[in-house]
Parts: C-alpha cells; structure tokens; sequence
C-alpha cells in the first residue's frame, strides 16, 4: 500500500491540479494515478493529422511531473473506499489518501446510430495508439465522412485535408456549423472558409444508417441521399467519465457529471474534489449547469482545485466558454454567451460591432481585417458575451474580452481602457475594434442617464 | 464668425475626442481646428522609412470626421478669448465655443547640443512634407546618426537599415535602450536583437558636439570618440505644445502640461478640458505626475473627454504606461510599472516570470518563445506592472495585462482566469504564461495566510 496527502485521478486537469497543489502546499505528498500511458495536448488531436504530423508530436510531457514532486503511478483506478480513503488499482495497488481528486476527463459520445460500430468509424479517443491507427486509415482513405461539425468536426476537416487527396464532407445535424459555440455570422464565415479549401458541408442533415459489411462503405443521410465514404470521424460532443465516482457514491449531477460546490468540492465527501470534464459545470452568466467542455475551463478548475485542497478560498466563478480556433487560416474566438443563447433568455441585452485591421497604417504588410462583435446587458452595459474572427492576435484578444466577462467590466469601463497598439501587432489606437465595438454601446444608457 | 457647441484644438487625440463626443451627445456640434492639412498616424511614423514605404502611407484620413460628423476646420488657434469663449485663428476666422478641447500635442525635444541647427539634423516632427524631406535625406546618407535609444530611436533605426547600405549608430546616454520604458533583461534582449542587424548601439555615451559646416558630417561624443555622420535622427523625447494654453491663462503642471482633474477638465476652466500629449498625466500606481507620452494614453483620454464634456462622470485611473514594440521581428511589451520604477518607492513586491511557446504542442510551426514577467504588490498581490517579449501575440497580450492592472486584479484572480487557447495561437493551457507567472506569486501570500 502507497500513501499519500493527495490522491488525483485523470490526465490534463490532474497534472495542472497537481502543480497547483505542491504551488500551494509545497509540504504536501501529491500521487497521480493514470492508467494512459502517455498524455496528449488534448486541442492538439485535430493537428496531428496535419500541422504537426503524428501523435508522437502532440504529447504532454512527463517531466512536468517530476519538476513539480508529483508522484506519477500508472495503473486504472478500479475502486474507491472512501470511508477508508483508499484507492484500489486494477493490478491489486492500494493507494491511501487524505485528499482525493477526479480529473478523469471525457471520452467521445458515439450516437447509437446503425452500423456504428462497423471498422473505419473513429471516434475521437484521447488515447495514443488509437490516434496512429486512425491517422494510417487516414492515409488510405479516398472518402472520408466526418459526423458533426463543432470544433472537432471543423478542425480534423480542415487538417486532414492538408496534403492529402481525399473527398471530405462533414455532416452537421443543426442548422450552422459550430451553432452551439458561435452566433451565425461567425458559424457562417467559418463554413465558407472551410469550403474554400474543398471539403464539403452539410448543415441540416443526418447520417442514419452507416452502410457496409465489415468495413464502412458509405452513409444514408435523413434526406434519403446516399454518400460514398471508406472512412467517418465521429466529432459530436464528449460523455464525461464518471463510472468510478458513481460507483464510489459520489452524487452526480447534469449529464453525469459529478456534482461540486463553488470550491470544487464534491457534494458527497469534502475530502474529494473534482475537475475538468468530469465535474459539473455552471455558466457564469446565470449559475445553471452548462454542457460545455473546454481547455479554458479545465485549466482553471485545476488550479482553483490545487489551491483549495487544505483551505477551501477559490471560488469557481462558472464557465466563461473561452475557446478559439482557426479554420483555413481565419481564427474565430468566442468569450461567454452568444446572442443565440441570451435570446431565450429574459435579460435585455446591446450588441455592437467594430471592424478594423489587425495592424497599422494601411500600409502594413500581414493585416488581416478584425471583426469584434460584442454582448452587453441592456441595463448596466454589462459585458456577457464577445466573439471575433481575424488573424493570430485573436486567441489574445478573446482573452482580452474573458478578463472583462470574469470581472464584470462594463462598456464605460472598456471605452477607459488603455490598449497598447503597434503598427505590426495591433489596430491602429482609434480603430481598436474591442473598445470601439465598446463606445457604440454607450450611447443608450448615456441617454437615460442624461435625464437628470 | 462660425458658433459650435464643441471645438477641438488638434490632432489625432482630437479626432478621439471629436467621435467620441458625438458619440454621447449626438446633438451637439462638433468643429475641429488644426494646422496640419493631413495628420499621421504617430506610431507609424518610424515605419514610413521601411515597412510602408512613404509618409502617404501612414495618414489618418479625414473620412473619419465626415462619418461622424465632425467639422474640419484648418488653420492655426492663435488666441483663445475665455471670457468670450472665443477662438481666433492666424487667417482672423473666429470660432465661438461653448466647450472647448485643447488636444494640441506634442512635438519633439531639441536638446542645446552645439551644432544642434545643422543641415541634416531632424527632429522627428509629425509633419507630412518634413518627413517626406527626411525620407530623400535618408535615401541618400550613408552614415545615419540616431540620437536617444528610447521606441522612436530604437524603431527608427531598425527600419531605416531596411533596403538600405547605410552604417547606423545609435546614441544613449542612459546604460540601457529603452531604459525608460522597460527592465533591463528586455532592454539588453532589444538591444542584442538590433545588433544582429548590423546597427550599432553605443549606450553611456552622450553627443557633445555635432560637427560640420553647413551640414553635419559628424558627432564628438563625451568619451571623445569621433563619429562620421551625413544625418542625424533626433528621438529623445518630446515637449507638449502648450503655449497657446499658457496665453490663455490655463494652469500648467508637470513638465509644462495643462494641468486637469480626474474628468480631464482644466483646473482653470470648466468649460475647458485638455487631452493627450498636451495633458498633464498622472501614474496609475501613486497619482504623481508622470512625463510618459503614449498612444494608448492619448486615446483613453480623448474618449473620456468626450464623454465627459456636458455630464463629467468618467475618471482617469492614470496612466498605465501600456506599449508595444517590434525590434527586428522581436514583439515587445510593458504594462504598469517597472521593477526599476517601483524600486525606488517603498512599495513591496513580488517579482515572478513564465515562459511558453506561443503555439503548442512542440511540433506547430511558427512558435515564437514568449516569456512574461508579472510585478505584484507584496502585500496585496495585485498586479501593478508587466513585461512580455515574443511574437505577434504579444501585442494583445499586453492588453491583458493593461485590462488587469486597471482594474486592480490580484495573482488569485489571474490564477483563476479561463484562457482561451489554440494550437495555432496560443501557448498550451498548462503552459499559459500569463496565469503560471501569476500561480508562482501566490505562495508567498499563502504561506501567510494559512497560518491561521
């Protein structure tokens, strides 16, 4: 039997959860117990088909963990005794514990849609040898069907295109690409770049049947067409892992994740904590659980839960849904709520927009044009939402608008902002779209301020 | 004799000022008077001798006054009537205000060097035909002599090397290029960059005399060294254009700057208020005056004067001191104050670094390492200042770190940040630099706190 001050289960979330545990409690014995071999940059999957060429070019490296003093234990966790704080592995290792933490991520959703389970049909696994077998079919394949097109969806499209001769269509059952992430517009641009390149795009439609004998020979859509396909991806959404906790008696919550307070407490046992895909998830804009898996989100639940282990402070403020990506070279970035979204709601809401190049004057070589579209309450000129496409400098300049949303600022604060700007890095200073887009939304609460 | 509601003294703060002004108060009218027939984009200015090509090239255009509005009027202020309220200007036009905005500049320090009126000497004036002149000088010189290692120097020699067969000096007095604005690992990193271009950097050196006849053909330097010159670029500050200010019986402060409150209103005149280079500024960090002239200052201020000229409400916070700069494809940046500044108060700190590529994983093209180095107060840990040097990126990540200290976050908060990342735009979330500087600035307040 091993012991340990802290016990944590799971990949990505747990080696930043561990970090911030020994930042914090650097007295204290930290064990991570995974049964993957090796770690992936989880974003980084999609990428492997393309840019960076292989799975071995995509890994979280371990050293990590020995800079930081973690223990690393490799083995599946099989049981939980939590009355006598023990976790038992698969190969009969116990592990005694005073504090215990799930970080045991997500794994693909695959739908039960017939001949699903038929070879060729790749869900997208976290796990390395999977990801080589599915980029030497890749290799091979002429007719490649990708199913959904979300992040996952649009990403391997666009790389697994990259330097290959290969027929793709991806299949979106709702009416836009990325329509759970982004506003229209956005879904709109990011579909046309992505045609630019040759794959195809099917938006309101749905793969029923997966036809073929043993292999995957093509798909039947709802619309009664047929399409050809030696190869499908499945990019639909994620299903946390939580099989363990559930069978630890730990209480679960929205689409099985496990239920945590604002300290990332479980509800259960104020010994364990969780984090990342397989914890609950609030939005920060109103408090109610949120489907919504994202790197961003991952990351700072593993550090509030580091730091909250032996004395409980950090609250989770709920998911902002930070993300960016990038489709045929355009980056899109979205920052808490989408107008989709904040129309079913009741809150009143202002939405403005600014446009300006990436750099300064007009003169200047690289400028790709910024949109910035952004949410505020109709109120108090709350910001809750923001979205932008452009060049490179929009993965920063989403963060920009995430710092705003997590600290409450409001158009009057934006339109005060100091924004360094440089001819090569940024919009000039009086086109800067994150204010400008800002200034526009102060005209109708200044005209009812100006009443008095 | 024309009325307005509004009338602007000015350049491009004017500008700001002007939109922002119609902005709040769509009904009032708003006339723009200045000398220059075209004004420039100011930061641009280094750039029109490499990267754009020519003054043409970086001009703000008009277009933007007519789409908001604005009248343009040209021609010089020579008098300013307050009891009045009554501009004239040289041609004998007079403009009578209601409330009148001074947003006249700066213009560039000419030091009492002997020698200092040669031909070939330049002052880097923002006027359209002189920096054509100076771009004809320079096409023709084959030793250039820039006098101040500070942006406008450091910029303007690595552009003026660019398809160019000219030797370049630089000459700083201070130990250090860009010691003003930056800690020395950045400063010393800057430096070496420009070096490898083949300019050559001479720091601790002072010139005394500049030598010639007419024209200047060389400069002693205080160590007695001897250097051949056919021109020199002055870039060692700058002087606020404040005379007309004076004249008209508006307090000056620092450094000759009008003085103004918190609404950026004169101290004199309530009906006046002043804005950018020509505006007493004061820091973000302790409220004492500050000499620092910057874009993203000079913008902040122009669009809270407008906002403020008939209901005064928005307050400066002070300058932060927010800038970017690229030497020789190098990204620079600064928010807040420096470890150099806040030595010399009594105010405690906390000073941590982070490095990361600026893509992951390992294997994406185009990474560009990036290193952040975050100042917190001891005791508080609130962020107070920043450096960061990279790649493209590092222009917006700035504006996270501007966002930050104005609003007075502390390293507890930035842990906590939900950062949107990309393979292709951003660091790793584990690696993030921003957050792992901030997470290793908690510690020392833990270790305090949980003493309890």
């Amino acid at each position: 039997m091993k012991e340990t001050d802290v016990a944590i289960l799971g990949g990505l979330s747990g080696i930043s959860a561990g970090i911030s545990c020994r930042r914090h409690y650097p007295d204290k014995k930290v064990i991570l117990i995974r049964k993957e071999g090796t770690i992936l940059v989880p974003c980084g999957i999609p990428y492997i088909y393309g840019t960076v060429g292989g799975p071995e070019n995509n890994v979280i490296p371990d050293g990590l963990l020995e800079r930081n003093g973690i223990e690393l234990l490799k083995g599946e966790a099989v049981d939980v005794d939590r009355e006598k704080k023990l976790v038992t592995l698969k190969d009969g290792e116990t592990v005694k514990y005073d504090k215990l933490v799930f970080a045991t991520g997500s794994g693909p959703m695959v739908p039960p849609i017939p001949g699903i389970d038929k070879k060729n049909v790749f869900p997208v696994k976290k796990e390395f040898d999977y990801l080589s077998d599915l980029m030497k079919q890749l290799d091979n394949a002429r007719d490649l069907i990708i199913i959904g097109g979300g992040f996952i969806g649009m990403e391997f499209a666009d790389e697994c295109r990259k330097g290959r001769d290969i027929n793709i269509t991806v299949v979106e059952a709702l009416p836009h690409c990325l329509q759970m992430a982004m506003d229209n517009e956005f879904c709109d641009e990011a579909q046309a770049r992505l045609e630019e390149t040759g794959v195809k795009v099917l938006v309101n439609e749905k793969v029923e049947v997966i036809l073929g004998d043993e292999a995957v020979t093509g798909v039947k859509l709802a619309s009664g067409k047929e399409l050809k396909a030696d190869m499908i991806i499945l990019g639909i959404g994620a299903v946390p892992h939580t099989e363990l906790a559930e069978k630890s008696g730990l209480e679960l919550g929205f689409r099985n994740t496990i239920k945590v307070d604002r300290f990332m407490r479980t509800y259960t046992d104020p010994d364990i904590y969780a984090c990342g895909d397989c914890a609950e998830k609030v939005s920060f804009f109103d408090g109610r659980p949120t489907g919504v898996m994202l790197a961003s989100i991952v990351t700072s639940e593993a550090r509030i839960v580091g730091a909250n282990l032996y004395s409980p402070t950090h609250q989770n403020c709920g998911a902002i849904s930070v993300f960016s990506t990038v489709i045929n070279d355009r980056a899109f970035g979205v920052a808490g709520v989408t107008e989709r979204f904040v129309k079913q709601t009741e809150t009143k809401y202002v939405i403005t927009e600014a446009e300006a190049p990436d750099t300064h004057p007009g003169g200047m070589p690289d400028s790709t044009l910024t949109k910035v579209v952004l949410i505020f309450t109709k109120d108090t000129a709350t910001l809750i939402g923001g979205a932008i496409s452009g060049g490179k400098p929009v993965g920063e300049m989403v963060n920009v608008l995430s710092a705003c949303i997590m600290h409450h600022m409001t158009a009057d604060d934006i339109v005060k902002f100091q924004m360094g700007t440089h001819p090569a890095l940024t919009s000039s200073p009086i086109m800067y779209p994150i204010v400008n887009a800002a200034c526009k939304a102060v005209i109708p609460l200044k005209g009812k301020s100006s009443i008095v």
